[in-house]
């Protein structure tokens, strides 16, 4: 019990004068405006990374991250950051916090490859005293059955001499309202003292932080706010669909029941599903689910409605054409947007490259445009030579068709609505009753 | 185009000058609360109901619903209110606000009988110059395919002689914070006139009009708020199950992921759904999308879900009393809560009715507390002859297990949870990791 106190109150000490040596793994856009904030607040932080070139530019006071300006890496550079390769240094470090990815494999199993290999990395270089905070979105139950009996193997007993929590990244690029430091943190430890380590640890950088009684309980958080969405998500896009066939626009109904002052928060409809969360993490509970015999069928069938909004967009293009005498294996088709959501230049799990895929299985002509993407980069999944075509009266005019599929800000709307002969809008920008052109989908 | 302009204008200064008599159809939980706001703003206000006591006891002064008080309805009978069942006299009124019932039959299909049998009564008295507003939750098309012809039968025109519109009610009991007038009304007419002498007949009587552009679309409006509400409960029932299985508090989760100030709103498990609009307003969208060939799947998921949870409760309770060794036919269960939501009266749809019967039909000796039902009602699908048993020290330990429901305020929760040998707790008000008689469900 002595040394479980010296341990912890030693460590805690440590965070509380800003004499500990933070670690953050995984260098992403999670990792950095961590790493980023606990820079600012006066703490020596050390990144660790196995992609050389991205340590480098970092190192260089360089950022690869849209949303991230270079500036402030340069900053922190001048505050003593510095990025590594070299995991013998996360011996240096008090906290160690993962910030690895977790993607799905092919047959939409969790692949914790990247926490495993991180877990080995550092592994040799355990020592007592060190917090380990994993923050990669994952099912439950991955911190006490992964990374306890891993660290374990060290002699280290979790809880007096090393200290092990679970606190789920909530990072939003994009989002104009809340930040890495506003976003709340929700915490759990493996042990009470694990979790009063992880609270000391997160409370100084970031303004509120949620303890939780387990790590379990922390991982389920993080997994439900993303079903939550996928699922809310799943019920609207399929509500579209009803309502097209009754000749209702979904749009117009979500904003009308939004003006409920209680009851009713409005999810929008689109052409499917993108990004890193919302279309992976549910099914991380999914495969843990089947363990215990038991199903997330919501998360099941969201999954089937949003991976099917593609073909839905696809269906309603084609239908549009042949109104116009045209099948889509002669047509022009101009797609609107790349990113999975507006304003961002991400395209991971963007719908938009299923829907360009599509059309140029049908032999469509196609071509797109985005303003922050100005050229599709080389994809696992897809390969497109593309450049992002810029929009003018001549430019829609040349085209059979135009869809709509992510709501930029910076596309002219009215310009896009005139000289678009077939427009096909998935994202309710265009509500006039009477635009011959258009087609909701 | 004249006539229609002076029919059209000659209503709205009516209303506007409060010259306008207001029919009210259906005198029950959305009905009088609605003549109760048109007596207040000093419109001539008359009530239509078939039942003849109901009609009686308001004429007296005197209120059937229980959140109503009398004195409301006495004032406004020295305000000029009257209640009848002479449809003759709906000639006299100049609007016609129809609030009837729209349940659905044993086969789970829309019963739209007591719209239809309104229609009928008011039809050889129909006018020139009334507006006709449906509130009644109802699946899209109604309006259209219902009332429209029906009233044209008269040889009146709708959007020139008669003015049709549909209004969804959103009256919520209970509820604290908003009431009749501050919800704001979404209003869609079948015609552009209809629409301008809906919103003229609401927006004298409450705050906010929110006008759409069909009857069609405020019909979906009303039935996407029930289903993102019955969806959303039936997601964290899913979520109550697996999480149970992990052994993680569900409760706990839902309170963490709350801790996100944006993308994630609570919802709560249960015992099973309740009321007379989240069960059953879904499936009049079920029920009118087949004849559009298109599946509402996340609807029929929910209500599988939430039918489902009598059951499940009465599992956990069978497995917590099999580990104190008892057969639940030898067992005596209190069941805490009738009402289907906390602080209100109503045990329409209540899943403790449910779950009382199911224990019933099993061979236990059953009874329940509910401060807000004294005595159980005659009911169409169940007969219980009970009265509401005293919550005491002794009363608690006198049962094998007790069943908390209903989260009514009013329950001394302490007493409860130290004095009940078995407690299952379906709301989540018990949170002590080390109750040792408590068993979350």
């Amino acid at each position: 019990m002595e040394t479980n106190f010296c341990e912890s109150l030693s460590i805690m000490r440590k965070i509380k004068d800003k004499e500990a040596t933070i670690g953050v793994i995984g260098l992403g856009y999670v990792g950095v405006p961590l790493l980023l904030r606990y820079c600012q607040v006066c703490y020596k932080v050390v990144g660790f990374d196995i992609n050389i070139q991205r340590i480098d530019l970092l190192n260089s006071g360089k950022s690869d991250i849209a949303h991230i300006p270079d500036n402030k890496i340069a900053q922190a550079r001048k505050l003593g950051f510095e990025a590594t390769a070299d995991f013998s240094q996360t011996n240096n470090c008090d906290a160690l916090i993962l910030c690895v990815p977790t993607p799905l494999n092919l047959h939409r199993e969790p692949d914790l490859s990247f926490i495993i290999n991180t877990m080995n990395s550092i592994f040799p270089y355990l020592r007592k005293g060190q917090i380990i905070s994993l923050e990669s979105t994952t099912y439950p139950g991955t911190t006490e059955e992964e990374l306890l009996p891993r660290i374990e193997k060290s002699g280290l007993k979790v809880g007096r001499d090393i200290f092990l929590v679970y606190s789920p990244e909530r990072e939003d690029p994009g989002n104009s309202k809340f930040n890495t430091v506003t976003i709340p943190k929700v915490v759990g430890g493996h042990t009470s003292t694990c979790l009063e380590a992880g609270i000391a640890l997160y409370s100084h950088a970031i303004n509120e932080v949620i303890p939780v009684s387990s790590t379990g309980a922390a991982e389920l958080t993080k997994l439900l706010e993303n079903i939550h969405r996928a699922v809310n998500i799943g019920l609207v896009n399929e509500m579209k669909i009803v309502a097209d066939k009754m000749g209702i626009d979904i749009f117009e109904v979500i904003d009308a029941a939004s003006s409920k002052p209680f009851g009713f928060t409005p999810y929008y409809p689109g052409p499917g599903l993108g990004g890193h969360c919302i279309p992976i993490d549910p099914f991380y509970l999914t495969w843990k689910a089947r363990e215990y015999g038991v199903h997330t069928r919501f998360i099941e069938l969201s999954g089937e409605i949003n991976s099917a909004m593609p073909k839905y967009v696809v269906s309603k293009l084609v239908s549009a054409l042949n109104g116009a005498g045209k099948a889509l294996s002669v047509s022009s088709v101009l797609v609107l947007g790349l990113a999975y959501k507006k304003n961002i230049d991400d395209i991971r799990e963007s719908p938009s490259l299923e829907i360009l895929s599509l059309l140029k299985e049908q032999g469509a002509n196609i071509a797109y445009s985005d303003p922050f993407v100005l050229k599709v980069p080389k994809l696992r999944r897809y390969s497109f030579d593309m450049n992002s075509v810029e929009i003018t009266k001549e430019s829609l005019e040349g085209f059979d068709a135009v869809i709509l599929l992510t709501d930029h800000d910076a596309f002219d709307y009215p310009l896009i609505g005139k000289h678009s002969k077939i427009l096909i809008d998935t994202r309710g920008k265009y509500r006039e009753k009477y635009m011959k052109n258009l087609t909701k989908a």
